[in-house]
């Protein structure tokens, strides 16, 4: 059995976490902590696991909760483990940051988006960037992985086959993505009330939203070169999913057979990417609560351009289900184990 | 293994009882059907089982779907197994019912309520009312189950620990429901298009919903003479979950501590019923997409009445998970089988 | 033209009051205040009102700000304008109070359900409870309207006919109200985000809620009576609308004819109140946006109950629309002056 | 006194034009007409109108009834008046359309994209596309009006400015739509269920959505060339709104400052169009149950590219409210008659 602990287990994907692992075979949950409540039932804050989990919430002390279990998930604010995390406490524990602190290997780039300096640099090597379709083989060998972002996640995963193939311009790249509200947190903002999120929608951190840099870098890194784009988030009434809009210049001539081809050649082994039949476009409906994400593409001969669309889960896929899927792979299980939830509708 | 098939397969219930079976560990689907559907790919309309489910949906020709499995699941209208069912099917298969066709007794009060002739009357004595906390045992030895109605499972639950202890005047019991959208059904009707349902709440079926009985029935039983109530139910603007308030009268001195032992002592040992700690009201949000029912009651002293709460989900405890709850009790399995996610907040 | 001013203009009841006064062809808005906003341009808290209102917050200063108004609209917390109220600011300006403080003519009853010390009992008495369908005429002479509750507002329209008629036991009677989340205010509480709310609905301040001795107070002026009854409401995932639905035991033998005479004898000449017609239930859609209050009954026969039905905006009848009805009153001008915007839907 | 007549107006474009028009004090909404409804009373097909409106809902004879009015609105299907209007009734009665009939001046193009034959191409010329910020002189001379589509006025307008100047490539353009569950209609479809819409978002018509020829025609106008783009709207789950975020790169060096003027110059003398303050992104809440339209741009140096975001409510600016705001210029009448009402919150 491995012990698992929770560091932020009072937010959403601290929740979701719980959820997750109380449904995976191989571990149990040694503690959760949070910061806001801590000594309080964590029951009574998250009426869900009532009489399902009995746990106080502890502190955040890293080292001291280091001690007592094999993996540590950190659902923090940015900053927080980057001002922690020692050799010491790696060669106790592995840890699966949910945070984005070792997302970007450049200190200077993490510090001009996040707007704080990165305490410990020199782990940014070490980091393995948890997205598992991509780097499954180095996530085995880790100690320490930035679990990609929500909205990260879906991009690339959207965007990969393509831009792998040299089939789209990457400079021409524009992502317009969708979230619903469970992304933005559980603080108690006004921005984020039911009366002011329900019937809107906007743009938000437009030109400057921090998981920007997150995808140029892993965009590049497939394409071989630095990628500069646009990112657009938008707030969605509702509570969970994002659905990813990108749209690029194809790079030379190309047809609807090649492009599906790219996708179901990137995708045909991945069981949590499921290439929707031709003409299906993603809906975050039909993934919620699992850890699918669910792409599709569409070629406009008329403009030249592709329109590549993904979905998922932002609290699963795109939070705490890949952070389950990047543990799996830590300790030499099932990739899916713990994940095999079909998503719920409606 | 135990080889399980879905009449009325694509209807939300009918997805329910998809998303619940896939999980469990002894059941496998051997077919769904469907009367609209009929041909056509299961996982094309339900896209959440796109590269999961690998089912055409089949016609509803009981006799035939009879013989291919130990159990039929049918989330039918009103009148289709009464129509169907006879001792030739019930020799081969074991049925959990969906629809109200064998909750009501008396099939009088039936035809009443419903409008629809009973046609197999001679069934009503055999068939079992599925609340597995109120008929364990007949339960696991039935043919025929008759799964209960979503409010009546609610409100039954709410209401019996006081009305077994003789502390409520039965004569004196108003319910005012809450429930999602799901439970109206995903027939089109202008009623419950998006825009009309969305910021909006009304009640329906004021004084004559067909459920009325069907709790009436259920708490006579409990209190053993004929209770008759008022029963309002309310649409919702959410996808799903049924939120019971209910009032009666203190039929004689009682206090605090006693009503509470009463919910305590009925639901101690459930695994399903939650009652909640003292003060805490029972929301939807903390029982969605699960088997749970919370329940939690208060003494209004002032004015001599109790004010009786419960929540759950309508499509898992209100319909496909007590339906294999059910199941589970009549192949002889752990009762939880299958049921044991916890809700998914928010 | 009458010059009003308005303390607490940043609450939701505020925002409305703002837009119903931009409409009112005989007002003009002096001055917005607002304790958390001071020095702040209303319109950029407020981008509803941009380029519409150019106005400052101003701090609560109730003396300084009663100098340059006729009319004051108080939308602040409870005890706000009781800590603050004098003849001399009375003798200068007239005053709705959107605050519980003037509503309940007792002051220990006041500070027993508020748990507040009431500061100025003395004007407990002059004060008017201004629901106008009930209290016009009082109204008209009075400088200190108590704007009532909007549960009370909708509670008592829907319950007072028959009330008044006798044809109900006021023992027997049960309110089962729900609210869309603009009654919760705008204040940042974890509670209100839009992932508690949505996709959930519960009951709250069950027995104990403070709307209820007011909804007391005035149904026993109506039955000449102390009355005392159950008052619970809801949160529904939704931005605007109440939905009452009260229950009670009919007092004597009635007919529907008698019980749907009496609605019609009361409401008859009111344009804001709308008895629906027969079978038709209340829905808050239908009035959304606007002052109106729609009304129906249904007798059950069976039980020997009517089920009582009432819907309104809590933003307009509910707050803002019932104290610029007040005003109009006040003023002697056309009782619908600025009210006369049809319900907007969807 | 201007007698208006509705023809298609139990859809909620008809249900608003009602609305509006109510508070019109130049017109008298002379009939109703509804080919679904024909002889039911029309307030009782939309109670929020009880009391207010006392019509029946009349037939589609067009001729008919153009006898009686002096203008008429059809918010009817693609085709129904380009199959019936001739020079007789314009000679009679101003028509303005809600539909898509002669927006597109080219016949082919129509029937390319709409799948329709035109039955009335004669008109095409005379018919003038009423954009009034745009086309205002040539309004005000009509006697047949194309209203515009809610996306192409949200798009249009947000990127107008920048077109006109120069400053941006026409042959880069992207436009990301995000429209409310209303501009789906309300025919009773499975995918526009409540349980369907609600927690989900979809892009539809990706890269064959019809407004794509209208917006790239209005904005080849503004270009003084054709103008190919991509358009993708996106289904939200909300009642009311259209936010557009547009995407183009600079066509040549530029500022922040240049851009800004661009928008000023176009939109200071325009009294629905609000241009936000620097750094604020339109949100459909703040425009909902009005005429306006807020817009604002990002210029991305990064990247070489803007953002341009505009917001309306596709019920009024986008359909309703632009309707009469044509027929304001058609009959002399001050523009904003009737249209005054500020932004409905929340």
């Amino acid at each position: 059995m491995i012990r698992a602990g929770i560091i932020g287990a009072t937010g959403y994907a601290g929740n979701e976490l719980v959820r997750i692992l109380l449904g995976h075979k191989d571990v149990e949950i040694g503690w959760v902590s949070s910061r806001s409540y801590t000594g309080q039932d964590y029951a009574g804050i998250y009426q869900n696991f009532y009489q399902i989990v009995d746990l106080p919430c502890r502190g955040e002390e890293l080292s001291a909760l280091a001690e007592e279990v094999d993996v540590i998930f950190t659902a923090t604010p940015q900053g927080y483990l980057a001002s922690l995390v020692s050799e010491e406490i790696l060669s106790k524990v592995k840890i699966v940051d949910l945070s984005a602190d070792f997302r970007i290997k450049d200190a200077g780039r993490y510090e001009e988006w996040y707007g704080i300096e990165h305490k410990t640099p020199q782990f940014l090597g070490e980091a393995v960037y948890g997205l598992c379709e991509v780097n499954r083989e180095k996530i085995k060998e880790a100690r320490l992985i930035a679990n990609p972002g929500c909205y990260p996640t879906c991009s690339v995963l959207s965007i990969a086959p393509l831009l792998k193939k040299g089939i789209i311009d990457p400079a021409s790249i524009i992502i317009d993505a969708k979230s619903g509200t469970s992304g933005a947190g559980r603080g108690a903002k006004t921005d984020n009330l039911f009366c002011e999120v329900n019937e809107s929608v906007k743009a938000y951190g437009v030109a400057v939203h921090r998981h920007t840099p997150e995808i140029e870098d892993q965009l590049g890194y497939i394409a071989g070169k630095p990628v500069m784009l646009n990112f657009t988030p938008h707030l969605i009434p509702m509570n969970r999913g994002i659905l990813v809009t990108a749209y690029a210049s194809v790079a030379r001539e190309t047809s609807d057979e090649e492009i599906r081809a790219a996708y179901e050649e990137c995708y045909d082994n991945e069981q949590f990417v499921r290439v929707l039949k031709d003409g299906i476009c993603p809906q975050t409906r039909w993934v919620e609560g699992s850890n699918y994400v669910d792409v599709n593409v569409k070629l406009d001969k008329r403009t030249g351009r592709v329109i590549m669309m993904g979905a998922l889960d932002n609290l699963v896929k795109g939070a705490a289900g890949q952070a389950v899927q990047n543990m799996n792979l830590l300790f030499g299980l099932s990739e899916a184990e713990g994940l095999r939830q079909p998503p719920m509708f409606p």
